[in-house]
């Protein structure tokens, strides 16, 4: 087998103008970037108001191990093959982040025969969105200090500033500094940092925002900080929101690009999957309900935290209501969760695997408690036996769910037909019944305690003191109705990243609570969160580099 | 007469498709970027060696003041009319830096009717080409900490590393800074701060690469600070060069863009023209004069400056010899240099307008030191009175240079025709002998007094023993070679920036000097230089937004 970068370079890619045909676009109706991606026009996508919507399927998966699970190889999969059995389907998914792929190698989006490409162009600046967001966040970060500087009309208390500044680099030197020192000209000295750009509160914002006007009015809600008086101070009282929306208007035109299988693709957006909700832009999501039979979409780590938020946070706020679930899941990763060590994961063990389905059921019952109906995807690997993918089928048949063998990776889009079948019956079978899991007028600590217990089986919520009074005073300063977004390890439903499986008994620690005021949601930070990564003893950047054909070498 | 951005907008545009076929190119010669920009592919650039070459033609200007030279309305201007009498000609300028904007409003690229478009992008994010740099120049500096970091191997002496981090931005608050604070695992706390990306050696060296390979032979040569041992340290040391080089692949291929009257411009590349060369990228350049009979460019600042640094340095190290320059004055910016009051500037003075040709007459004969023949353009403005345009071309009569009247700012490349006629007479005359002012095996000190005594007419240059002792260590070092940048002010010959006309009897003052290895120049700082600007007590940003039409207002 090829390697993914092999794969996606021999890949036969159609023009650009080819791939928008298919979703009834005009040359008009999109901008170009190079031969093989464009943007839609703000233009195009407000035109589509108002049309036919299609079905809307979420792929999530079980607690990820590092045994692979290949949720995004299943999203691309899945749409080929949807396509395949005559349905117009178009895939959403993340952006990748940029300065990560100077540590760790770059990835594919996707793997083997499920890819979407250009490969190199989607990990390097791609249509530059990300730069974008890292330009309007730190104008906003200018122009707080430079507001202090001339006066500090607003009376920002400069110790309470919380809006620091981003970059899409992987630079721990960034994280904790002190700025505006050497004499009066460049301000007041305080602490601040750098967090990695996919971490900041406007790239929540972008991908969640519904047209320009919503853009805008979101960035102006930005609390930066507090002023001496200790009320919020937001971006809108900086006077930055007008400007950051101009530095973003190119950004929130959606990215479309393709499968090897040549069909639509929207890349757009990528925020943090632990202190922001991890899924692909509104903007992209909708323009692919309004020009497609299908979309097959993610979101990012586990359903207990990806389909959570995408549900509560993502479908609540942009009015989306999915018709089905494809829960992925591998026989590597179940025996993971049945205690299996990775280096023992090529040796079969029928009863470690049906131990570790604790983990798929429970997914599946928190699916269901959503109101969706739910298919689940088997992605094979060479590996697996033919007794232990019996198991997985009869632990799925013993809880009245669909349990489909996938071959995407390896044959593409006709390795999941029968995924894409199994997926249409149940989207269009009318049982999905969609709510959110808590009502917007819950309160803030309400809907925290109510996701730890239901979804993760939390017995207790345990908060110190200050957070429970902060939560409380926004509250009480009106942004009660927001939902919350839980910031835990993606390893375990608990807070304890080595307890694999369908742990019971143990309590969530909630350390800190933030305000995405912007975004619109409540951050609950539950453990140690990171949003400025380091670099690694030896970076992969030391192997990045031009072959003599000019083409990148080192980077994946 | 309507606004720049009015015109702008109001420009009939023709595809960008159209433009590359005026330059020969078929449609996979390029790589569209929305459908009004598109960048050459390093294929089609790389098949252009060999082909017979176009006149190359350098617009410089008098020393500049707040009266306005219009040196890029003429050199558009210039540009169209060489179209309009039968010759294939290019543009070729610097891109705008975006971080400016949002302090003070942005700028049309050329003014009236003779101007480059589209405007709006090429005043935020363009093809994405400043992002690029920052993102090759951060990784450096992310690099090296991490290096420290880890174990140091290099021996890299925290206190001497001199690379620091650049942004696109505006932002006093970052010049001089603490990092890497906050325990052991973020590092080792020393001071550093920012620069904005113009001013990054990497955007130098992106404007003087003549391909990949030799920019990334330029980016491994950028020494990053000294060992403990006091020895240079390079980014080839760190292992940087080729993940630098992989970030701006895109970046380094030529910008295609056109003018109002549809004619090819290519704008690539935008480096300080005080700490760097101040002039558009070889790659443009050289890509424009194997596609056209004519090359019209321009450097930064006045011709003490500008066409010094592009004859010396840009010239020198690309082989360029051009063909014709043409020197670019007003009757205001004249009298300004005679000593009259911006606010008199409409009335009539001729006596003050010939004290001012003093300044004129002093550039052209440095350009004839070059061994170049001089047009000058007489840029016209509505209220030069006919005794003073007389008067000027008095002047430059008595010194055997043709002037030339031009109206191209109120009439595009129509009123520019007599000056193309009179370029094209003087290039296709045989006349240039172009030779460097200084010879590359001159030494450092040598090579700065010279331009400080041949091209400002100096009487002394004063350095500091500390200076004359890093030259000489340089020089020792085997970059005695190199030629030399003068970071001076751009408002007189000497270092007084409110010395106008043709001052004498000064001592240039040489503060400190800088080794840009990469880029392939010492720089030679002689005054304040500000290499992060601030915002302004009510920056521009504060107007700006989105219409109900969104389109930008506030901007411009």
């Amino acid at each position: 087998m090829k390697s993914d970068i092999q794969i996606a370079r021999a890949a036969q890619k159609r023009p650009i103008a080819e791939i928008a045909a298919k979703l009834g676009m005009g040359p008009a109706d999109f901008l170009p970037y190079g031969h093989d991606k464009a943007k839609l026009t703000h233009e195009f996508v407000a035109g589509l108001t108002g049309r036919p919507q299609g079905r809307l399927v979420l792929v999530t998966a079980i607690n990820p191990t590092p045994a692979g699970e290949g949720k995004t190889t299943t999203t691309v999969g899945l749409g080929d093959a949807l396509n395949r059995i005559g349905k117009r389907a178009t895939i959403c998914i993340r952006e990748a982040s940029l300065g990560p792929n100077f540590g760790m190698k770059g990835g594919a989006a996707g793997g083997g025969m499920a890819q979407i490409v250009p490969m190199e162009e989607m990990n390097l600046h791609f249509t530059g969105d990300f730069h974008a967001v890292t330009s309007a966040h730190n104008l906003l970060a200018a122009m707080i200090d430079n507001h202090i500087h001339w006066g500090n009309a607003l009376r920002i208390d400069p110790r309470r500033v919380t809006w620091r500044r981003v970059i899409d680099m992987n630079d721990r030197a960034l994280r904790d500094m002190v700025i505006a020192m050497g004499g009066p000209s460049n301000g007041y000295p305080r602490e601040s940092g750098f967090d990695i750009t996919v971490a900041s509160e406007v790239m929540a914002i972008l991908c969640l925002a519904t047209d320009l006007e919503d853009l805008q009015a979101r960035l102006g809600r930005i609390v930066i900080g507090l002023s001496f008086e200790k009320t919020p101070v937001t971006a809108a009282d900086i006077g930055a929101a007008g400007a950051m929306t101009v530095l973003l208007r190119e950004a929130l035109q959606p990215n479309l690009v393709q499968t090897l299988e040549n069909n639509p693709a929207l890349v757009h957006g990528g925020p943090f999957a632990n202190i922001a909700h991890g899924c692909n832009s509104v903007m992209a999501t909708r323009a692919a309900l309004a020009l497609s039979d299908y979309v097959v979409t993610e979101a990012g780590f586990g359903a207990d935290l990806g389909a959570e938020k995408f549900l509560d946070i993502k479908c609540r706020l942009a009015g989306l209501a999915p018709d089905a679930v494809v829960l992925v899941a591998t026989v590597r990763a179940l025996k993971m969760n049945g205690g299996v060590a990775r280096a023992d994961l090529a040796a079969e063990d029928v009863a470690a695997l049906t131990r570790g389905c604790a983990n798929l059921g429970r997914h599946i019952e928190n699916l269901h408690g959503f109101g969706l109906p739910v298919v689940v995807a088997i992605n094979h690997f060479t590996t697996d036996t033919d007794a232990e993918i019996q198991a997985l089928h009869d632990y799925c048949a013993r809880h009245h769910v669909k349990a489909v063998l996938c071959r995407h990776w390896a044959e593409g889009g006709a390795g999941a037909e029968e995924l894409a079948r199994a997926v249409v019956a149940h989207a269009e079978s009318g049982a999905a019944q969609f709510a959110p899991i808590y009502p917007d007028d819950m309160t803030l600590w309400d809907k925290i305690q109510t996701v730890c217990k239901r979804i993760y089986r939390a017995d207790h919520v345990e908060a110190p003191p200050a957070v429970r009074a902060q939560l409380d005073s926004w509250q009480a300063e009106g942004y009660g109705h927001l939902p919350v977004c839980m910031a835990k390890t993606q390893y375990s439903f608990s807070a304890d990243p080595a307890a694999r499986g369908a742990p019971e008994g143990f309590t969530i620690p909630l350390r800190e609570v933030r305000l995405s005021a912007g975004a619109g949601f409540v951050v609950a930070i539950c453990g140690e969160i990171m949003t400025m990564p380091g670099l690694p003893r030896e970076p992969a950047a030391l192997r990045i580099g031009l072959d003599a054909e000019g083409r990148i070498e080192g980077l994946f």
